[in-house]
């Protein structure tokens, strides 16, 4: 079979965003072409093609995005040629992270979801064993790309903190931890710390780390590395905010995945703790918290990482 | 839930090997030291207890030994301390991604195995969904292992050199594309040569792996690392053959999973392909080419590789 074509990946666009909007435009291209690049051509059976199906499916790239604005707000918007191939492997590094968790996530025995970003599942499309494989492959490859800086000397110790970042962020303390808080929670009354302590784990960890990883390839130091770890932090709650607005709010065909799901299932949610005005409320001061982590942070070129954190309330899907 | 009591490993005895036995139960008695110390204590939910459970089982741990092995062979039998920590590293990140793969394998969606080690395979023990989830938790604790070796600036480029070589065994160039072959072979006639590419990927990458990351932590130089990688690959896949053998001729009980297995699900196997004594001839073959490399490798101390080979050959589980 032959691989997919890759699809459009869709601009985050906003009225009030045009700058931005550029900006976007410019590095989702770089993105596309550096994912495309780095998954596998040729891979045994189909093993490939699925692999391609989940990555370059049009997603929002947000985290990316997050990786190179991070890195461009330390280095001063223009970033030498090492942080520029550091920024780019990264930016594959954790969307690739980001379609494994999606295609392990959409499993029959996890959220036994069957449309994403649009088009059916990976398991629907390939099967569920190859989909298994397809994600275990994934986040081989993000680390492969990762190491790969690491081809000299200098990069090394960059490459291996990157890696780090990467794995602790995707592990028992990151993302997989989170998603096994949400499978035991399922049917239970969660209260606000421990749903925000969830969604911290779940989305949160790649997010933050997203904005970490950028900034190690910037050549943040302490400081700066510490103000962006709070806008991540900030950044990364805010966005499952607004997911459980949407999620109530937005009709599938807008979302690309199955609306109301989660209020279907039982599921806590910060609509279901804090009403609709009370989650949007929340969205809006976790917003503010990033942008105040940002001025502390006192960095040369923070304005797309401030359009970012404007995009995350505003996005409609 | 508390986590499961770790079970004792079993040893690597054999009447004509008493210096290797001495030798594989001290370092066995490490190796579970500190894959203990690297599993989660406390991970949300029944992530860490899945975890656990799948990693302290009483395996075999071949791939930590070629570790320890290859990075004495090359060091000279006593290593340093930076290179007894990143060997140390190493041998549990093999078993950690050993173990993922595994969970994963048994799968309902896979091969659907109810028996492993002896013990309820993860998803029987803990649904199929936490499985899942630690496979994937296991995955990035493996690459943390390996990373968190590069806390010093001096061991980074090992480090990262280290994870590139796990990724790329684990992932589509390796373990997981050796598994989508076989995924696409059921009931397929392959030839040898399609058999053999296939059992390199799946469960040859990761044993070569071990014997490079050993090497690699030892302070081999290109010639012991190249001979060295000749000696993983036979063995790894005499590894194989042998597998095939003991497929067919041992009981479930001695094997620790379920017996006849492949043959029932109609797999191309070593013994479908060459008969019970051809594939026995042909492991033989593989362990001369493995000791053959070792000879050529001029190593200072090759001597428990070699018996690692023996052992490999005179298994019965």
């Amino acid at each position: 079979m032959s691989a997919p074509a890759p699809a459009q990946a869709t601009p985050l666009v906003s009225p009030a965003l045009g700058v931005f909007a550029a900006w976007s435009t410019a590095r989702l291209t770089e993105v596309e072409a550096a994912l495309e690049a780095a998954l596998p051509q040729q891979a045994p059976a189909e093993l490939g093609a699925a692999m391609r199906y989940a990555v370059l499916d049009g997603g929002k790239r947000l985290r990316p995005l997050l990786v190179w604005a991070a890195a461009e707000a330390v280095a001063g918007a223009s970033l030498g040629p090492a942080s520029h191939e550091a920024a780019r492997r990264c930016a594959c590094a954790v969307e690739l992270i980001h379609a494994y968790s999606l295609v392990h996530d959409d499993l029959p025995c996890m959220d036994n979801d069957v449309l994403r970003r649009g088009k059916p599942t990976a398991h629907v499309r390939f099967g569920e064993a190859t989909a298994l494989l397809a994600g275990d492959a994934l986040q081989a490859l993000a680390f492969e790309q990762v190491l790969g800086l690491a081809q000299a000397t200098e990069t090394a110790a960059l490459a291996a903190r990157l890696g780090l970042c990467l794995a602790q962020a995707s592990g028992h303390q990151g993302m997989a931890g989170g998603q096994a808080i949400d499978l035991a929670a399922v049917g239970r009354q969660l209260n606000l710390a421990e749903l925000e302590d969830m969604h911290r784990r779940k989305t949160g960890a790649l997010l933050r780390a997203s904005v970490q990883m950028g900034a190690l390839a910037g050549g943040a130091d302490a400081a700066a590395l510490a103000a962006l770890t709070r806008y991540g932090a900030a950044l990364g709650l805010a966005f499952q905010v607004i997911d459980d607005v949407l999620d109530v709010v937005a009709d599938s065909a807008t979302l690309g995945k199955t609306a109301g799901k989660d209020a279907a299932a039982d599921k806590p949610t910060f609509v279901s703790l804090l009403g609709l005005d009370g989650a949007r409320a929340y969205a809006l001061a976790l917003q503010q918290q990033a942008q105040a982590a940002l001025h502390e942070g006192a960095l040369p070129a923070p304005q797309t990482l401030h359009a970012l954190a404007d995009w995350v309330l505003q996005r409609s899907n």
